[in-house]
C-alpha cells in the first residue's frame, strides 16, 4: 500500500519531540505535498472529527470507511482536540474553531476541512504558514445546498403561518389554538405574492430561487460578483431573480422585502451586516431567515428590532455561540423560530458528504490528488 | 334600492307562522329565483355566518361590507344556527353540518355556501328540494388552493426534518436537541429525490405539483377526469405530473411513493379512501399529509399504521372531528403533526373569500346574477 502517512510519521514525531511544534510540523509537511505519491511503509491515516456535535458526519464517514481499516476514524470533545490533535492527520473541524494556536500543534496534519462549506472558524493564514491545506466541500454536489434551501423555505413558511418548530420555548399561536379546540385560527400568511431578498447568491442562493420561484414571489439578490463561474446561466439567473444587485443595493432592498434570507458566508467583510441600519431599513413587520452563520446578524440590533416590532418574525438555523442557550433572551419572543444547526443535515447530503471526506481520506492515504473538496489556500 | 329581501319577507314569515315549514319555505322561495331581479321595499339582507370557529371569515366579511348596512352580517353558535336561520337569506356554512332538518327550517335561504371548497357537511339534496342554492368558492381564484399547497408543503418538510409543529403534545426530536444543547440533530431528510403522490388533482394539487416541482421530486397524480376543463394545458400537465393515474392506480402509485398528499374533496366516493389496504400498499416508512378533510382517512386503519411503525409520519390539518380532541391517541406518537384547519386560513386568500361573499351578498340584495361562486346544485 502506498501512503503518505502513517506510524513511521508518528515515530518521526516522537523522535523530534523535543523540537519547537512549529519547525516540526514545517519538517513534517515536507515529507508529502499535496497530491504526491510518496511510498512509505505506514499503514494508518488518523482522521479526526472535532466535537461529538453533528454526530452523523462522524457516524456516516465510518461506515463509509468501515471496509479501509487502514483510514482510522475518530471523534474528539472540543476541549480535547487541541492535546491530541498531532496525531491526525485529516481534520473534520465541524463546531471547532481552528485558531493557530492549535493549528500548531498539528504537526502532522495535511487537510483541514469542513464538513460543508463554513470554513470562518479556521485561521487559514496559521494554516497555510504551517502549510496545512484547507478546503471545504462545495455545497451544489452533495446536495448540501439544496438542504439548506428547503430549510430556508421551511422557516419562511413557518414564520408566515404563525407555526412554531419544536425548538422554541414559548407556546405559539398555533399551538394554543390546538390546546383550546379553535379552529382555522391563526390566520396565516401566503408566500405568494411576497418579495423575498436572498442576501448571496451563492449555491444555496440559487438552489432557494430555484424552489421559491413557482411560488409566485419577487425575487431580489445581491452578489458581489454576478459573472462568477459557478453562476447560471445569465438567461437562468435572469428566470430567477426579479433584481439583481450589490452591496450599494443592501438598504434599498431591505426595504422593499417582506422577508430576507441570509445565504452569505460569514467573514470579515459580512460579519453583522445585518445591523441596526438594515433592520430599519427593512418593512415593519417583515422576517429574517438565517441558515448560513449566526454571526452574520448583530445580535443587540436584532434584539432591539424584536423587541420594539419593527422586524416580524425570525428564524435561525445558526446562532451567535452554538450550541444556543435555550434561556437567552432572544428566544423569548413569540415570533422567533429556532433549529439547532440542521439545514445542510439531511441524510442524503450527509451521506454524500461523507462518501467525498472519506475519499479524500484514501487519496490522502495513496498519495493521490484530492477530489470533490475545493481548498482554499 | 332594489332587492329581493328584507323586512317585508320577514313581515311575511311571522304571518305564516302557522304553516309548515317546508311549505313556507316553497312559498318564500318563489319570491326571488337566483339572478332575477325583483323589485322591493325591504331594506336588509341577512348573511349568517355558522359558528365563531374560523373568525377571521366573518370578520372580513364585516370589514367589507362595512358601507353596505343594508347586509347584515351576524355570527351564531353551532348550536343555535337551527334556532335563528329562519331569519337568513344567505348562510356561510364553515364547520356546520347543515342537514335536512335545518334546512327545512331556512325558509328565507336563498343561498348556502361554503366559506372555501368543502361542501361535504352540506346536504345538497335537502337544499335542492327547498329550491336552495348550494355553491362553493373555486380555490384557483381566491389564491386558497396556493394557500393549501403551500401549507402541504410546509407539512411535508415537518415531518421529513424531524421537526414538529406548534400544535404537538409531544416534545420532538428537535425541540429536545435545542434543549438538550446538541447540535446538527436530529438528522433529516430531503424533498430532493422523493416520490410524491398527489391524491386527487384539482385546483390544490395543481398548485402543489407547481411548487413542487422544482424541488426535484418525482409527481405522481391521480385523477378522476384528466380532460376536466378546468386543467392547465396537456403539455403544462406533462411538465408537473411524471406519471398520471385513475382510480385503478391506487394502490400502485401508493406503494412507489415517500410521500402521499391527500388533496381530493369529500363524498361518498372518497370518505375512507385511505384504509388498511391503501396504507399497507404504501412504503413502510412512507408519511401522509391531509389537507383536505379527515374523513378520507379511517381512523383506525391510520392508529395502526402508525403503531405498527409502517406509517413513518401523518401531518393533518384536517381531523375527524373539529375541533380534535387534543387528548387523543393518535396525537400520542411522536411522529404525527397537526395544525387548526388552517391550511386555507392566510389574510391573501380569507380578504379574497370575504370579497366573494361580500359581492354575492351584495348581488343577491339587487337581484342580480351571482358571481365568483361555483353553484353546484
Amino acid at each position: 500500500m502506498i501512503g503518505v502517512l502513517g506510524h513511521t510519521l508518528r515515530g518521526c514525531v516522537r523522535r523530534r519531540r523535543g523540537l519547537p511544534n512549529l519547525l516540526l510540523n514545517r519538517s513534517l509537511s515536507g515529507y508529502a505535498g499535496m497530491g504526491d505519491v510518496i511510498e512509505n511503509s505506514h499503514k494508518v491515516t488518523n482522521l479526526l472529527f472535532c466535537s461529538p456535535h453533528f454526530p452523523a458526519a462522524t457516524n456516516y464517514t465510518k461506515e463509509y470507511l468501515e471496509s479501509y481499516p487502514f483510514i482510522k476514524v475518530d471523534e474528539v470533545a472540543l476541549d480535547e482536540v487541541s492535546d491530541v490533535i498531532h496525531k491526525y492527520h485529516i481534520c473534520v473541524v465541524k463546531n471547532r474553531r481552528m485558531d493557530a494556536l492549535t493549528i500548531a500543534k498539528a504537526v502532522q496534519m495535511k487537510l483541514i476541512m469542513q464538513y460543508g462549506v463554513g470554513l470562518d472558524g479556521v485561521d487559514i493564514d496559521a494554516a497555510t504558514k504551517h502549510k496545512i491545506k484547507v478546503a471545504r466541500i462545495p455545497g451544489s454536489t452533495t446536495g448540501n445546498a439544496a438542504s439548506c434551501a428547503e430549510m430556508a423555505i421551511y422557516f419562511m413558511l413557518g414564520l408566515l403561518r404563525k407555526q412554531v418548530d419544536s425548538c422554541v420555548l414559548l407556546q405559539k399561536e398555533m399551538e394554543i389554538a390546538v390546546k383550546q379546540k379553535n379552529l382555522g385560527v391563526p390566520v396565516g400568511e401566503n408566500l405568494f405574492g411576497k418579495t423575498v431578498f436572498v442576501l448571496g447568491f451563492g449555491a444555496i442562493g440559487v438552489d432557494l430561487a430555484k424552489r421559491l420561484r413557482p411560488f409566485g414571489v419577487k425575487i431580489l439578490a445581491t452578489k458581489r460578483n454576478w459573472a462568477s463561474v459557478s453562476m447560471p446561466s445569465n438567461d437562468e439567473v435572469d428566470y430567477l431573480v426579479d433584481k439583481k444587485g450589490g452591496q450599494e443595493n443592501l438598504y434599498e432592498f431591505a426595504g422593499e422585502a417582506d422577508i430576507v434570507v441570509t445565504c452569505l458566508s460569514l467573514s470579515a467583510e459580512t460579519a453583522g451586516i445585518i445591523d441596526g441600519k438594515f433592520l430599519a431599513s427593512m418593512k415593519k413587520g417583515s422576517l429574517l431567515v438565517n441558515i448560513a452563520r449566526g454571526g452574520l446578524l448583530d445580535y443587540s440590533s436584532v434584539y432591539q428590532h424584536l423587541h420594539s416590532g419593527h422586524l416580524g418574525g425570525l428564524a435561525m438555523d445558526v446562532t451567535w455561540t452554538e450550541p444556543f442557550d435555550p434561556e437567552d433572551p432572544i428566544l423569548q419572543f413569540p415570533n422567533v423560530l429556532i433549529s439547532p444547526h440542521i439545514a445542510g443535515v439531511t441524510e442524503h447530503s450527509y451521506r454524500a458528504m461523507a462518501k467525498v471526506v472519506g475519499d479524500v481520506a484514501l487519496q490522502l492515504h495513496a498519495g493521490k490528488p484530492l477530489e470533490g473538496i475545493e481548498i482554499v489556500n
